[in-house]
């Protein structure tokens, strides 16, 4: 039983790309399991819900040497904490190539699009399969998530084709109100402790030169996506705290929180210190102002945060 | 205009690979050329001129930055000296992942396959391309090259379909008469060069454990496959000299070169020196008398020798 597992922190991407893959291989012949590395966040449980579909159990602990395939992600800083010891045979995975290795030839498939499941979907025509409703929904979700309705700057031309046709299959007659429905239910943050506010959806991510280790810096990058920037904002004070713990308790550089206005596209970024500040300037040219920085448009940590970084923190050969 | 390369030391899959990704690549819209990284090997004009196909030009330095295609290949060791400094947009291979990344999400297709160009039938399939004889030719070539024509125990059964499937488009009745006349071409050495030789199909691999550094080790792993390996056999002290260049200017803690004879499906490698023969001995089992090692039916280095040596040199936890 080949258990499939989506980065920790997990956004529903990596649930529902864990659940579809492990379906798609068990129908092919593999047996296969979906697995999270985390607790779900609060768009995941309304996707679940209305497909009809089970949450994947917590990955429990696996042996050194089990053979594994990874879905949305293949970053070890990303993974279950013993990945290096266990052998990846799959990866679906729309992100950048990272420090991913195999002992063995492995099957691969990664595409620049906007959303894992879009990969996904592809697969299953490859394979001459038909699309079961309940993975449509999931499908159709996944995209919708990841590419906040096609607002993202990752959004490909074959995200909106597999939305096109996935919708009538999962029987969702208006995706618009479909997917206001998902980010209103991601937004009703309630009461959440601010330090799982800022876990939800967060990444760490080396930046630097591996070959000039002295260049080498860790960044926590957390992303609060909602129509309801106004309540996050409001919380500043808790989440800038919540940075604070974070930043200790990893041993990072540096913690950034960016609150995404999913309607708006709009980037306001919470600024733990001078250190993020400084960098902020550098790589963006934003001032931060009362612990705020204005990032404008910049809705993609993927697209438009990390690669910045990326370039700011890369030694000048 | 994307160049698209194999690995250095190009063997016929390496060549051909490129030519028939830079076409299907040119095909869906992207203009893309193929280059190699090196001579050609005996085999690969046979199949060139067989195919009515000229082979692709060296390739130029690129500057950095460039977007570059790969096949065949991935680890920086096996390719263009610059390669980090290049953008790799894409990659089709079939072998283990190694030390590549990318700065932004690109497309790699990894399949666990014996032959790189049984992917790229499947990407025409995916695609709803009909294959052109030319093309049918150039990768039934290079499975029947890579596989020994489904001798090498990295073939799968996608390897054989793909041939059967391609068989009659390329306008060959008889694959085994086709096979043996190839290897035929590929063993014809004539008076080559013992250094040549030795290059011919060399690739050079780090082993160790990255994170403990004095653990690595760099070995030079030459196979010369073969109908006549008497000819290579009876050249033994040359290729054992050409061998102790190649560690002396590469800078190697190992070099060997399997004779892998085709048809009988054996490997005799010769052995530069007490430190191979200890090797040997601990990762096959296997006693150097003469310069040379029993290897018995180990005859691909991607399955049988690199994995053993991999797990030999990596530091037990």
């Amino acid at each position: 039983m080949l258990p499939v597992f989506g980065h920790t922190n997990p956004d529903t991407d990596a649930v529902i790309s864990a659940l579809v893959y492990a379906r798609l291989l068990t129908r092919l012949g593999t047996e296969a399991r979906a697995y999270r590395l985390g607790e779900l966040n609060f768009e995941t449980p309304y996707v679940l819900r209305e497909a009809g579909v089970e949450a994947p159990a917590l990955l429990p602990d696996l042996p050194a040497g089990t053979a594994v395939a990874l879905v949305d992600h293949n970053e070890s800083a990303q993974s279950v904490a013993n990945l290096t010891e266990l052998t990846v045979t799959r990866v679906v995975d729309h992100h950048k190539l990272g420090d991913l290795t195999t002992a063995q030839p492995a099957s691969l498939r990664f595409e620049p699009v906007g959303c894992t499941a879009t990969i996904l979907l592809a697969l299953h025509r490859e394979a001459g399969l038909t699309v079961e409703p309940a993975d449509a929904h999931l499908m159709l979700s996944a995209i919708l998530s990841d590419t906040l309705h096609f607002r993202s700057p990752t959004t490909t031309p074959r995200d909106r084709e597999a939305v096109e046709f996935l919708a009538p299959i999962a029987g969702i007659a208006d995706v618009e109100a479909y997917a206001l429905a998902m980010f209103a239910a991601k937004s009703d943050l309630g009461d959440t402790p601010a330090d799982t506010l800022l876990r939800m959806d967060y990444k760490v991510f080396p930046f630097g030169d591996p070959a000039q280790p002295q260049s080498m810096q860790t960044w926590g990058l957390g992303v609060i996506e909602t129509t309801n920037p106004g309540y996050v904002l409001g919380r500043q004070d808790e989440l800038l705290e919540a940075m604070d713990r974070a930043r200790a308790q990893d041993g990072l550089n540096g913690v950034l929180l960016s609150v995404v206005d999913i309607l708006r596209e709009h980037n306001t970024t919470l600024v733990l210190s001078a250190t993020e500040a400084k960098v902020l300037r550098e790589a963006f040219g934003a001032e931060t102002r009362d612990g705020r920085a204005d990032l404008g448009g910049r809705i993609s940590r993927k697209k438009q945060i990390v690669p910045a970084l990326e370039t700011h923190f890369t030694p000048q050969g």
